[in-house]
């Protein structure tokens, strides 16, 4: 369908009003996207360049795919696939689902082999480090749990084999809800698991705030402005994606639209 | 107004549907509130049990009512001072906007203190600790600083002598965002901030999982899901207050109703 089809479909005041909510939308998300690369990059170029970098073998070393697949997957990913609906708001609904369940797989499997490192270098490091006894670890546990049953649950409900049109009604709130509250809580973790790397690894030097001290604060900094710009963005109503006319095509003939 | 007559202004499915959106509020928050209260019974049990209580002559256990006093002033109170219009959803406009300001005002005078009594703590601390090097501080710089910018434009704009009322309407969703997004950050600073003080309190004997290990991680758990239940209190557009027939009276007669 085309946009003038669309406009035509509207009175002259309601599509200038749409759009100027969908030119606030790009700016907005624009902005947080970067947001997200920069913070992405800034993880990257902090263990590369303080941290020793990256192997599967050395358990100090495989601890850094911790953070690196952790904020790529469960902060970046993860806010991206909750915003896909506004940011895709022309693309029809079964697509937009179908990328939401794709991003969510991702930040899925990244998450699988964050959580293995970290379990890892625990378990292989000599002596061997307890598990699980961190507020940042309990907060995972928790977020990565919740994740795992949505996406299990959201799939089998929304996607395939898919409900009844009355009960995914009547689920996609709590759906919604249950989202956006675990994103929240994996930004959390996140800031709670860069500061107790931060303080073990830093000690008393911390309070010179070296270099590697000042780029994990900005890390802080991205990821807390990056989380509240998502939030800001799903929650606030005038984003919200407005149905296709195809959606109720779509709606009439299948279970899973 | 009784109920009876606002009830007459309304269809009966009107009325039944939004009988239940306020029930559905008072049941959230009232637990939320329950998990707020529970949250500053464990913070204070924490320092008086493990971190041997208050003074303001000795600065080690000065600091300690800055954990208290935050948590209280920029969590808890300021949690309910954002809710305080679907809280009280009956209650006149004017009368809501006072007690926000004075909840706020409150909110504001226990950081004042409690932001005090850390910089002490650090300063007269034998060799004096620096200042705002961590993450934590960072946060709480940032929080503190639009937290008061959105206090004293709040008051001025919409209390006190109050803007013009088209002034006031396109301001308002930038309070409401912002004062969000700045609870957000509120409750990051608080957990960042206890993972810090456990950290450098319990050191390497965190691992083994000490009870107040156990304390700090319930803390933590019961800070997030206070701050995750009153975001999804703020957000959802069903707990929204609807106006009342004064707010519009009010509204004809005076600026800053």
């Amino acid at each position: 369908m085309s946009s003038e089809q669309s406009v035509g479909l509207l009175s002259g005041m309601e599509a200038r009003n749409e759009h100027l909510k969908v030119r606030n939308y790009r700016s907005l998300y624009s902005f947080a996207t970067a947001l997200g690369v920069g913070m992405l990059v800034m993880v990257l170029s902090w263990l590369v360049k303080y941290r020793d970098g990256f192997s599967w073998s050395d358990p100090q070393l495989q601890f850094n795919w911790h953070p690196l697949l952790m904020v790529t997957g469960l902060v970046f990913l993860y806010g991206q696939s909750i915003l896909i609906y506004r940011t895709g708001r022309n693309a029809t609904k079964k697509r937009l689902k179908v990328t939401h369940a794709l991003l969510h797989l991702s930040a899925f499997i990244l998450a699988v082999i964050g959580l293995k490192a970290a379990f890892d270098s625990h378990n292989y490091a000599k002596p061997p480090k307890p598990n699980l006894y961190t507020l940042h670890s309990w907060f995972g546990l928790v977020a990565v749990i919740i994740f795992t049953g949505q996406f299990v649950f959201g799939f089998v409900s929304f996607l395939f084999p898919g409900l009844s049109r009355t009960l995914r009604a009547a689920f996609l709130p709590v759906h919604v809800a249950t989202g956006i509250a675990t994103f929240t809580l994996c930004v959390v973790t996140a800031l709670v698991g860069i500061t107790e790397k931060t303080i073990w690894t830093l000690g008393s030097k911390y309070q010179d705030l070296p270099s590697e001290g000042v780029m994990v604060n900005f890390i802080g900094l991205f990821i807390a402005f990056w989380g509240i710009l998502v939030l800001y963005l799903v929650n606030d109503v005038d984003f919200k994606r407005a149905n296709l006319p195809e959606d109720e095509v779509a709606l009439s003939n299948s279970n899973t639209d």
